[in-house]
């Protein structure tokens, strides 16, 4: 599988990557447990702090990790991967160690104890800051305090799911920048 | 502008198009004014009732008119539109008549007095549910109560925005089904 060579990203910016709307991995740890599960309802929220906000419900096996350690990283899986997506998104952390079964590299986080999915395009390191959601939503709201993205290829091709087993693969990216008052960039 | 020949759509479907997270147009109207506002940060939040979280900020002219009138319309725009898109996201409903100036239609919705943009691919009239994450996260909960969706194209082409200017634009639907268990379609 190919890997990236990443580098500190600033947190304010990962919209770049969120609000395109990918379907994304989010691993997570828990005592001496690693898990992953396949995440499509996120939003992001505010530039600064970097708040995501998320649906991930109790019938996840993450669920409880995350909750728990109060921690997550957000993966940014490529089109390539989309085997690895579904599959993580078809079994149970309660049943299988997902990293050795799809082959995936847990590399350590700098600032959480989730690993981060060495295989992903980015990686985003996230503290959940409020759970008072989850019992009416399933919502949790998470800041990014580490993102690791590469320098290149600029724009990642991205899974974004369509349900009923049906991905749209991200196309071209166009600018339109010309067309922008500056404070609306 | 094309136009599409919508019928009533299963409002717990509609993640089919909101979940691949395109940018999307919001109209709104209270007292004898309708508005529209571009909007990128939004997610599913529940199938039924079909519930969406959104966020907009006191910034936008929209937000006292979706929180007076607790309605709007979720429109999705298609990648042919991106000139309305911008140009929408680039002025004030406090200014301009936005209908008028980019010269698109209010036609009347069902179940909510803000009217549906008849150039969208499609329309998804909301009530407000929840206004109690306005102060805190400039968040709205939302439930789509009727949706309008063309038969024909399944999938629209849409534009996802990537910040700074830049659109990314959905390329091809690609189905898994086969990989997946029937519960988790």
């Amino acid at each position: 599988m190919k890997t990236y060579r990443k580098k500190n990203f600033p947190v304010e910016m990962i919209r770049r990557y969120l609000e395109p709307g990918p379907i994304v991995l989010v691993s997570s740890h828990w005592k001496n447990e690693n898990n992953i599960m396949t995440m499509g309802w996120h939003t992001v929220m505010e530039f600064s702090p970097s708040r995501i906000g998320c649906f991930i419900t109790s019938a996840n096996y993450s669920f409880e990790l995350i909750r728990k350690s109060r921690e997550c990283v957000i993966n940014i899986p490529t089109a390539d991967l989309v085997n690895e997506v579904v599959g993580i998104g078809n079994c149970s952390g309660s049943e299988v160690d997902k990293f050795q079964k799809f082959k995936l590299t847990a590399e350590p986080a700098d600032k959480v104890k989730a690993p981060l999915i060495k295989e992903c395009y980015a990686n985003f390191e996230c503290k959940v800051t409020d759970t008072s959601l989850l019992r009416k939503y399933s919502f949790f709201i998470l800041e990014v305090v580490k993102a690791h993205v590469p320098g290149s290829p600029k724009y990642p091709t991205t899974l974004h799911y369509r349900g009923d087993g049906v991905f749209m693969i991200s196309g071209k990216s166009v600018s339109y920048r010309r067309k922008f008052k500056p404070e609306n960039l």
